[in-house]
């Protein structure tokens, strides 16, 4: 649940008057965003998404994001749009943070995607990657390979150990035996562009099986393409128990490869891909249960299931374990 | 902000079924409601709020609140009118609360009302008043005069003690002896009815200066109808300074009486009733301020506003301090 900025009424006339939007007939904030203060505003133009930037996102990254929102928008993808100011402008100052508008999209995100949702997602974030190719916007990945054990070291050395060792036995030295490798054999030479890096369920909107929405773009950043499939399938092709739906990522890469076919040596790279994913969102999420402030509105995501993930991928062998198998 | 229980796709599915509203094109739990968790439904049949009731809301009273709701409805009143099920309820279960559909109302809260506001209020307290006199329903006022001591011996009585005190030296004294006189002088004779009895800012929504919706009728309840204008009172017509405002305490009174003109024995109470009004927000406040459970969501009320309205009102000696005198 989001940290909340309180808008007060006066404050929100101010930073609308720079706006070209009609009367307000509704503002209501939302539980929606982790590092951001997010309300839905209703004017006599239409329903828009209020973004207040909280002290965790970089100010001058800011740009990088809503210029790729608009670029993604432009060409027909269903991101949000930043709304433009009289003066051409997307940034405001509202209650001393940076703020920002966007159009409202409509859906709804599933708990449980079926497969007809995993091809959904794979299909628009193939979409979303050829979308992108002329974006000129540049951000290197703050959380690639060489980064997630230093991501790691933030927490407590022993803290760590223990909190591992309480998953499994000898989970410890699984993790640090995988970020050893994944560091040494981490691909390097995969088409790079810019991807979204956190395409979770909860970031999709559908109305119905149709996908309607791609939102939350402040992870975006400039990596390989294989990557970000990668992160969808342990995201979406997991089931609660822990199991790994082939059908669901069959599904998925089958989809994502009617828009955007996968090179031989990408489809060769996704066990190890996945396997790097699945560290990612190991390390922070570990590090963040280990670190939850006094009074945290939100609850640590539990890094146990991303450690399953990891060694699910760690014994994967091949592509042929997501239903794909390379074509040379 | 509300305490959330995390709704399932899946499970607002079955929810809805019970319903005739369309598709689902839009769901997002919303910071509104303290006791309750709240969400915007938007269907392609219009826009709805859903409420879960949380453990501190008594299920046996929900019909109580939900009937009167209807009935103001009915009658005109821009409450929210709950949703018929196909079969005619309005209450179903929703992971494992209950939990009820209703009408969206335009209109935003404001922080700091005007007096055209004030008067806003005024006159759609009054024809509240009105249009619930034929209302069947009664539920006792569980915060009366004679409960307010028992509610702030719920706080451990050596802290309340110091806490009183921190807000200036003989406060504590102050507050018994106004509890006493209360206690004693309390009128029994004005005219009765529904209340809504917690009708501050952010429970009234505007156009403008337009009132378009009364909301949050949970603490409603069969007591006297001045007491819920003293209550607006106390919560409208002091500024940000703690001073009062006779301005919009006579517009509001006005714009009551053009509705329903007060008696003129509910005209000498006000300054008591004021002053009751005060120490009901003020035991509460003080006894939750002093019981916050550790990672709490909502970040108590200070009581210190309200010990200070208290004060004011233990001094105004006549109505002539509302802007109202009677006409005897």
């Amino acid at each position: 649940m989001a940290v909340y900025t309180d808008v007060g009424d006066e404050a929100l006339e101010n930073f609308l008057a720079a706006y070209d939007l009609g009367e307000v007939t509704a503002f209501k904030g939302i539980a929606e965003g982790v590092e951001n203060s997010n309300y839905i505003l209703q004017t006599t133009r239409g329903g828009y998404i209020l973004t207040l930037y909280e002290k965790r996102v970089n100010a001058s990254e800011l740009p990088y994001f809503l210029d790729l929102m608009h670029h993604l928008s432009a060409k027909g993808l269903p991101c949000p749009l930043p709304v433009a100011r009289r003066d051409g402008t997307v940034l405001g100052t509202l209650e001393g943070r940076e703020a920002a508008l966007f159009t409202f999209l409509s859906g709804v995100s599933v708990r449980r995607p079926t497969a007809a949702h995993c091809a959904e997602c794979g299909r628009s974030l193939a979409q979303m990657h050829l979308a992108a190719i002329d974006y000129k916007g540049i951000r290197p990945n703050a959380l690639s390979a060489h980064d997630w054990r230093s991501v790691l070291a933030q927490g407590d050395k022993a803290q760590v150990m223990a909190a591992c060792e309480n998953l499994w036995s000898g989970c410890h030295a699984f993790v640090e035996e995988q970020l050893t490798l994944l560091e040494t054999q981490w691909p390097l030479d995969l088409p790079r562009g810019t991807i979204h890096a956190d395409l979770f369920p909860n970031n999709v909107l559908f109305l119905g099986e149709t996908l309607s929405g791609l939102i939350d773009f402040y992870f975006a950043s400039t990596d390989m393409l294989a990557y970000d499939l990668a992160i969808c399938l342990n995201a979406w092709c997991f089931e609660g128990d822990g199991s790994f739906n082939v059908t669901k990522s069959r599904a998925m890469i089958a989809a994502y490869e009617t828009v955007r076919p996968l090179l031989d040596r990408e489809v060769e790279a996704l066990p190890l891909l996945a396997r790097g994913a699945a560290m990612r969102f190991f390390v922070t999420r570990m590090v963040d249960s280990l670190n939850v402030p006094a009074g945290a509105l939100v609850k640590p995501l539990d890094p146990r299931e991303y450690a399953k993930k990891l060694r699910f991928h760690a014994l994967a062998g091949s592509s042929a374990a997501y239903g794909v198998e390379a074509r040379s």
